[in-house]
């Protein structure tokens, strides 16, 4: 298949330099610090209490195709794409945190697990009608036009 | 920044060669035929109930800075980066959608609104602990180590 090729829009700052216990990560403050050309694209953002950080796990130890979830030899194997390891075919991290706030091209959230230096790939506001189960059984509204997207339109 | 390249996973079989009404896109069945190698890592995927669904828009128009959302000009631009608009810096989709079978290295499942064709990047689990905002809310297990994957641990 076509090889697709990204450019990230920023890098993670923190203050883990090296993997740390999840707990403490999912605890801490991190600036998502995009180019500072992606500062108007952020208009708005600040209005939404979630946000999904999609990241490149640049550490990753390659794939594997199964592996035992969460690290715990005691949970059987499994294979990656059934579990959230960065050992997977394209190492990509989705991780959903708590907005903080936004400065100019920083964003300012809460809980992710991501290393210092991770570079971001896309950020996207959390929505519970689409990124909630209960969402999937609701009607959809039919005026949803994601492809129109005419570049002033 | 430096390039990040991924190689598809697979690709996106549905009845939609072109953008159609999302609420029929979200009722309807997709397959996600991933590339044959990739079955043993589909391993207990089947167990899930719903799964997050990462692909690239392959038909994207291209980025711009401020977007009304869904396409709908009654509502205010904003950044792109506030909305889920195809018109992102880097054309990466999230769709959540119900896990229906896995056969081999196709799996069935419904709700995903993306177009017939389209290159999967990842596929990845629902954990509501992880990707509900109430599980940003407790208390994470300090065991997970999610940097620990050894090729055969």
């Amino acid at each position: 298949m076509e090889k697709v090729i990204f450019t990230p829009i920023g890098v993670v700052i923190n203050a883990f330099d090296e993997p740390t216990d999840p707990k403490t990560m999912r605890n801490s403050i991190s600036t998502l610090a995009l180019d500072p050309k992606y500062a108007g694209a952020l208009e708005g953002l600040e209005k939404f209490s979630h946000l999904q950080v999609i990241y490149y796990f640049d550490r990753s130890p390659g794939y594997v195709e199964n592996i035992h979830p969460m690290g715990d030899p005691s949970i059987p194997m499994r294979g990656v794409l059934a579990t959230r390891s960065p050992c997977r075919p394209n190492p990509i991290a989705l991780t959903l945190v708590k907005m903080i706030s936004v400065k100019g091209s920083d964003v300012e959230v809460a809980g992710l697990d991501a290393l210092n230096g991770t570079p971001i790939l896309d950020l996207k506001p959390y929505v519970n009608h689409f990124d909630a189960p209960v969402g999937l059984e609701r009607e959809r509204d039919s005026s949803y036009k994601p492809w129109d997207c005419g570049s002033k339109m």
